[in-house]
């Protein structure tokens, strides 16, 4: 007899046909009602047994989280919650779960309790639902740029090129770490290392993209970076994915409308797929929010905040802009800011992002043409001398979802830039050379794809929408 | 006026339109035949300037690799080779390339020269035609998946675990390497490193996708691995991509059926998808194999040789059937083998696989159940106390291509070859765990992703599949 899933069953598609299920057991009641789960949904099957048909020893073994594996008629529910159920006519435990030691029991688990256990978490429900939504974001993305004509690029995960500077990296070594080989200066001697050289994890493919980019037009990377920063917070991993599409011919402007329509495109992926998930995470955060005060509750609703980012227009303001906004703002006024904003060049900090985007304007916020200062070297200076293409997609709840800009594709002015930086020539001469052989307008941006999830979600803590989460004094399992 | 792609524009959809396209020139014949790219296919399209109307020092910088935009109307072209062809109007140099110092001129390279630009390899036809079936291969293989109800699962990079022994591992770690902390003891005090313990790059995932197949059913993993071993050979990389499906309620019946349908699924894919880079890359290998002796060539061209895989089945061979072959082979009893096989228990080593699938059987072999003692802990023990559910899938010209097992579902038979093998238990707890708590058969599999992009392309050296390739001593850019 084929097997099906649940969510195959539940299709209605079988109904009255003799069918088999293999999943786990959700909860037995009245030694009558099991709910069976086996991931494909998050929707249970109701199976039902006499309990006169069965022997004792076997009913006691189904517990929450055993393993079954059960056959019978498919037939229309007699009981409310659910259309279909199993009427068991055989059953076989592939392997029971003790209550007196599983952990994962049919009552209310904290987020911090479970994050101890990930190797277990993702049998409950939240963890499931997060985990599919995560899943189907993956494929969106992927979807969304192989149908607009992109190729995806697999960046380097191990570099040696470590000018981009985007933040500190983790040392990839085969030394021996007690004893290295030291050179005549009494330094580590890389040359015996397993490369050659010093070499470290990836913190961004953009670099290398940009070789790709000049060369077949339109590729994106979707590949993990690192960033070994000691930030505990629920925003930052050491490891996490990123997404970044570089597209030759592209300004700031075709960068910007490629962003937007790109993040609108996925969103819209998963309100189309993940119906049901995404209702049981909207419950789950309705109840989370009944614990806070009402001022710190999110105005809409999980589902109705996707449909509102993926139906309207993302605000477009220039950083000036942001500056007067900002200055004349009533928190400014009142030194709410724990950084007020005084003058133009200030970096924006987390504060102000959030008043711009969840207080002014309410929608996500893109600002762009920073102050040159305080942006990456390879961004294109603007006319005014002052300010460079770059651009920032701030969302709601989150802050940054995704940085990007125009690169600067002129050879001296990217040579000066470095000069002025002190990043050196010699470091990056393949990237020099791209400025040298049939340079072209191009630009790009990375989307950080956990607070994409955060966001899809409405999970508060990036450790809890990634398998297993890599932080400071954290890497288990 | 809208830009168009190279390839829009050569589907003839736009004829008689005054078109706009951006792309690098490839040659230039004649100061008056343009053929430029774009990226988006193999083909140029021709654009015919009328040199008289435009200044000299602009034809000037027309040279191979400088990027231009060109406006004109679209026509039917005159000439052989094309179906259309732009009139040019409007011609602007983005960025010229020095032919004096522009690295890939139009002329034949070797693929070694090539290694060192691998800035500038994207640029050649045989390098973007890879790419692209890469790009291609990648997406099929995501599109599988989800199609058949599966769960993306992203496996850690960084891991705390290193029980799995694949392979010998890299550090990772934020230490000073020159002079890193000790304990009391003298030996590196990994507690104060970043992680507070001891870390490396992942050699696999799957320890940790049986995880999560232990509550969503099906998963699959596609990223990075990592292996520090000094190998020099063209089918090993020190850092590569990996498939690793798993799923629970699955035999390694169920397991080699799946990982069938699922090669031949994205072969076809890239059969229905790259035609014009697959035909390219064909005429490439022809040209190649020329100048081998007729021996060494390849039986059948490469697309021919992608349907015979895609159409046929894989011959299903045990351990056992397949050592009573070796055994009694010619090769074996002239003595060619530099490994002559004597003996059940032997490990097989590529000679015996190519003898066995390029000469015995000429098409894709499942070798499976094999004996325990050759293969890792994790594979379920047979019932014949010697061999395990263990498959592996071997391709013409490459070699083993899949890895896989039914994993030991039993937690006494799990820890006693834990114990047999010295694998300390509380290493691995939490993979223990999945035995103690709803255990149940499961199975998956391995694929390395460049070794399914050398066969679809035809390429023979795995550096050349892969952007940056990493090996002992090179992890340029």
């Amino acid at each position: 007899m084929k097997s099906y899933s649940v969510k195959e069953l539940l299709s209605e598609n079988f109904l009255l046909q003799e069918v088999t299920v293999n999943g786990w057991v959700k909860t037995f009641r009245s030694n009558r009602f099991i709910a069976l789960n086996d991931g494909s949904t998050i929707n249970n099957i109701q199976c039902v047994v006499d309990f006169e048909s069965f022997d004792e020893s076997l009913l006691k073994q189904i517990n929450t989280g055993a393993a079954l594996k059960i056959s019978g008629t498919l037939v229309e529910s007699q009981g409310r919650g659910q259309s279909v159920e199993i009427q068991v006519k055989d059953l076989k435990v592939h392997g029971g779960a003790d209550p007196e030691t599983y952990p994962i029991q049919p009552k209310k688990h904290s987020l911090e309790f479970l994050r101890e256990k990930a190797h277990l978490r993702i049998r409950t429900n939240t963890f499931a639902a997060v985990m599919r939504v995560r899943s189907a974001l993956s494929f969106a993305i992927h979807q969304y740029f192989q149908q607009n004509g992109f190729y995806y690029f697999h960046a380097p995960i191990i570099t040696g090129s470590d000018a981009e500077g985007a933040g500190e990296m983790f040392k990839v070594s085969t030394l021996d770490d007690k004893n290295p080989p030291l050179d005549e200066d009494g330094n580590v001697n890389y040359k015996e290392d397993f490369f050659g050289k010093e070499t470290n994890l990836t913190v961004s493919g953009q670099l290398e993209a940009e070789t790709y980019a000049m060369a077949l037009g339109k590729v994106y990377t979707f590949g993990p970076t690192f960033r070994a920063e000691n930030s505990n917070t629920s925003r930052h991993l050491a490891e996490f994915w990123m997404i970044e599409p570089e597209m030759a011919f592209f300004d700031l402007d075709a960068n910007m409308d490629l962003a937007e329509d790109f993040i609108k495109s996925v969103i819209k992926y998963v309100l189309d797929n993940c119906q049901d998930d995404l209702q049981f995470l909207e419950k789950r955060l309705l109840d989370e929010e009944k614990t806070k005060p009402q001022a710190e509750r999110s105005e809409m609703a999980l589902i109705e905040k996707l449909k509102f980012v993926a139906e309207n227009n993302f605000m477009r303001v220039s950083y000036t802009e942001a500056i007067d906004i900002l200055r004349n703002s009533k928190p400014n006024k009142k030194k709410k800011f724990q950084y007020p904003i005084n003058e133009w060049g200030a970096d924006l900090q987390s504060e102000h992002e959030r008043f711009l985007v969840e207080k002014h304007f309410k929608c996500p916020v893109i600002l762009f043409d920073y102050p040159a200062k305080i942006k990456a070297f390879y961004m294109r200076l603007n006319e005014d001398g002052k300010t460079v293409r770059a651009m920032d997609i701030l969302f709601p709840g989150i802050g940054e979802i995704v940085g990007g800009s125009q690169r600067e594709e002129r050879l001296d002015v990217l040579k000066e830039k470095m000069a002025a930086l002190g990043i050196d020539e010699e470091e990056l001469w393949w990237y020099l050379d791209l400025r040298k052989f049939g340079s072209a307008v191009h630009s790009g941006f990375g989307l950080g794809f956990e607070r994409l999830v955060l966001f899809a979600t409405g999970m508060g803590n990036i450790r809890d929408v990634i398998p297993f989460p890599r932080t400071p004094q954290n890497a288990e399992f």
